[in-house]
């Protein structure tokens, strides 16, 4: 999916909701879990996909979670993205995956996302540079790459600012978008970060911004749109917690759907 | 396997290699690939660890490869490690898979690999910082953080000097060595960066470091001995294409056999 269509889609649905699939074992409704349920990740997928694709312009995929329930997880990984593809062919589908190596080895985790599985757009550590991030730049695919991330731990080296005044996050912003244009690369921004918002947009005016932590992190909606924002939208606001473990009964998908939609309202105001 | 018990098998073994499987599909040999194969990766490995494991300490697998070869590939990547595990015990295992994400998120990671399959330690990416690295620091395991990794993208960012005249990589080490001690944290440094490496010991003098970069990356041993070496050898040095696919006939695990003893023998002599 281009730039354009993604912006002719969140145009359309009056949304640039991303729901994050943070799919976790212990955390999905225990009706869910039974002994012929060979797929109880996947049964939780497709329900809250079903439910909120109305209100939401991208799913995101967090691999870990699907990891950490080893080979069974990953196989119901591949499964709710071939679920979307085939159902929801207008979904921006990301594997939140923070990859990253040696020039041959970020190669075959491109492979991993973009061949064995159809993902859309990857998430990527900047930490070792240009020839760990140019396997991901595909022709129809995305790099998204970590700038100024939503999470305590982003002051401890994002912040560092060098011999030239230039913080970290902007140094990675400035060199990377030589690496690519706004077409094939997004970065990450996180909603916590409030007015430096506008300071990563002061370098990238036109990309795309990924932005976590809305909902359970507690950034606010508003204030992202008043830092982000630009004439192409240019925001997937990601929302995971708060809208699929909105309740854990077997109302879970209702509720979900209530959830996302509630967003969805929000965002339509600011479009 | 504690830093007392990896120096004891490195003194005894005269080797301070660490064998890194790099497993590709598209390299192994073709006799591997059959229709009656259904395991042609672990096949693979199965016969490289058995022909190295006397002249190495530690294997690393890095899940990049695997991962590209979908859920097939990750229960090949879990049955290597039951099969050095059951095998081959005093083996440290290494997952090279450069994670990082907020402390949920690393909980995850750290479960797949520390529970689901039982590595010793994982590689993480720094660039998150502090809450994205401490779930991965467990009783009796370890994480590898990136400092001065091997390849040209590490001049990007990892080098970037700040107002106090301190580069990123040596940041990344003074802060995150008050994470953790040297019991439960080791540094990646790579071996193509020379005296660089005497910059990181002057930081972290005795936390062992694993060094990737030698063979197909060019990295020279003598140097990484010279300015890396600790009073605990403090060095895990990685070899991987130029040992496992020395060969690729019916031969490659004697091929690959000799290629290890060759380094063993030189690393012996800086025991």
């Amino acid at each position: 999916m281009n730039r354009y269509q993604l912006y002719e889609n969140i145009k359309r649905k009056k949304t640039f909701l991303c729901v994050g699939l943070d799919t976790d074992m212990r955390k999905i409704p225990a009706h869910l879990i039974t002994a012929t349920e060979d797929n109880p990740i996947f049964a939780f997928n497709r329900a809250i996909i079903d439910a909120t694709a109305p209100y939401c312009v991208a799913l995101k995929l967090n691999t870990a979670f699907y990891e950490s329930a080893g080979t069974d997880g990953l196989r119901q990984l591949s499964q709710s993205v071939s679920y979307v593809r085939e159902n929801y062919p207008d979904l921006f589908i990301i594997a939140d995956a923070k990859r990253g190596d040696i020039g041959n080895t970020s190669e075959m985790y491109a492979r991993a996302v973009f061949e064995h599985d159809d993902f859309d757009a990857v998430t990527v550590a900047p930490y070792m540079g240009e020839d760990s991030v140019k396997p991901f730049l595909r022709a129809g695919k995305w790099a998204i790459l970590l700038a100024l991330t939503s999470n305590a731990g982003s002051q401890d080296f994002q912040m560092t600012v060098d011999a030239d005044g230039e913080r970290l996050f902007e140094k990675v912003l400035r060199v990377s978008k030589e690496w690519a244009d706004e077409d094939s690369m997004m970065y990450v921004a996180g909603a916590t970060q409030g007015k430096l918002l506008a300071d990563v947009r002061r370098i990238v005016p036109n990309h795309f911004l990924l932005v976590p932590g809305v909902g359970a992190q507690s950034g606010n909606l508003a204030e992202v749109v008043q830092y982000g924002m630009n004439t192409h939208c240019g925001l997937l606001v990601n929302s995971s917690r708060q809208i699929i473990y909105a309740d854990n009964t077997e109302r879970f998908a209702d509720a979900a759907s209530a959830e996302a939609e509630k967003v969805q309202r929000e965002m339509a105001k600011f479009l």
